[in-house]
């Protein structure tokens, strides 16, 4: 007993403001679609990660064959899913689960999909900027550490963090095995104490065309923009960090609740 | 006593590799500079949204004009900031805080910025495809309510949300003033109980073309995607959407613990 989608009307109308009407509800329809097809697909759910032939979603769904095309046209837009010749739609997004309700490392979040490395492309002490000193409470022109790097997950590129400690947790860092650990650890281990909380603003942007290119993705691609200000056990601001994900690559996830 | 960002470095080599590499250090830098002032924009910390002349930023966060210059593209780009004859770099950007940490509708949310309305696109009842009944754990094809709107602050678009609800909390949605009022509110008085918790996912995607268009932003424009399911206090699901903010007006800020 399939009903059809929202929308799905006759088309009794005729002229070009009809037309521009089909293809509007057409366009709503098709994203409907893509957004269930899309949830299905970030779940894993489809057996082998072949959707089922175009015919058989309609039917599932309700919808013309019009609209699943739409649809399967908007999430390869995506890069979730591809067209294989004698296979047909295939899921090829890697994309991760990063949790947001809790503080961790990425290598400690990811640990279950694979392994994590950090290429550090910069490592350096410098004068904390105005911004940087007031936010981790140094005196203004403080030393900090500044790192950048480039992290993957068995291999591809995940996320670009640019990353300020004070030297007094920073100095050991210099020394300390950047590319397969991640910076909480070391930090937790040098401050002889587990870190507390972190305040933290996440943000959706296009890539600027060199972030991109260090990303290996597209100019223009949108980022999941991170920033970062997590603190000791004891309250005291140890890490300030601006990351930027792929977009592709990174699903985060968390619980809400009503009340507090 | 100014120091220099890092990787601020003499440029004593020669040849294309060195000019690459000096452009890539530029490109570098710019980052890190856009990423402090970015910051300060979001925070509303320049005084009547201008920002410094350009040698005072350099001055201040011991850059080079160039590596100024830069910033301040990137930050154009992004829409944050723009220049005004006769008056230099001003932000005009219009972001709005999104609580990360409770379940809130987005009039409850934004209460202290401004006016929330949402422009019902679609309202209509529709048997429930299967990833909707089976998360709303309804029986296949059970009659849900679809509700489409625009969401938008003070006449300014936010939003495009896709929302499914079970029809026993549905129907009295269909005679309510949606226009004015958060759907959570509504539910909220429809099942005399109070929301409890919502399982969430945030990614960042690039907008198709008619989703942008209906957001109306560039094509492309990074948006935040946020799929929700939420649950009354007893537990039942009640409400699954689909949620694409406008990457330029939204900003999601949490706290994260490092143990629950």
């Amino acid at each position: 007993m399939v009903r059809h989608m929202p929308a799905e009307r006759t088309r009794q109308h005729a002229g070009p403001v009809a037309a521009a009407r089909r293809r509007r509800l057409r366009a709503d329809r098709a994203r409907q679609l893509a957004d269930l097809l899309r949830h299905q697909i970030l779940g894993g759910r489809f057996p082998g990660g072949v959707l089922p032939h175009e015919d058989m979603i309609a039917a599932e769904y309700g919808a013309s064959r019009n609209t699943v095309r739409q649809a399967l046209d908007l999430l390869r837009a995506e890069q979730l899913v591809e067209r294989q010749p004698g296979v047909g739609t295939v899921v090829v997004c890697r994309k991760y689960p990063h949790a947001l309700d809790r503080l961790m490392g990425l290598a400690e979040t990811l640990h279950a999909h694979g392994r994590v490395t950090n290429e550090v492309r910069t490592i350096s002490p410098v004068a904390a900027p105005a911004p940087v000193a007031d936010r981790l409470r140094l005196p203004p022109g403080a030393e900090v550490l500044y790192v950048e790097r480039l992290r993957r997950l068995d291999g591809l590129p995940l996320s670009l963090d640019l990353t300020y400690i004070p030297m007094d947790i920073g100095l050991p860092l210099l020394g300390a095995d950047l590319e397969n650990n991640d910076i909480f650890r070391l930090i937790e281990e040098t401050a002889q104490q587990p870190l507390g909380t972190a305040e933290m603003t996440l943000e959706a942007v296009n890539a600027d065309a060199h972030s991109a290119a260090v990303l290996q993705a597209p100019r223009g691609t949108a980022v999941l923009m991170l920033e970062r200000l997590t603190h000791l056990a004891d309250g005291c601001p140890v890490d300030l960090e601006f990351i930027r994900f792929r977009g592709d690559r990174i699903t985060m996830r968390g619980l809400l609740r009503r009340t507090l």
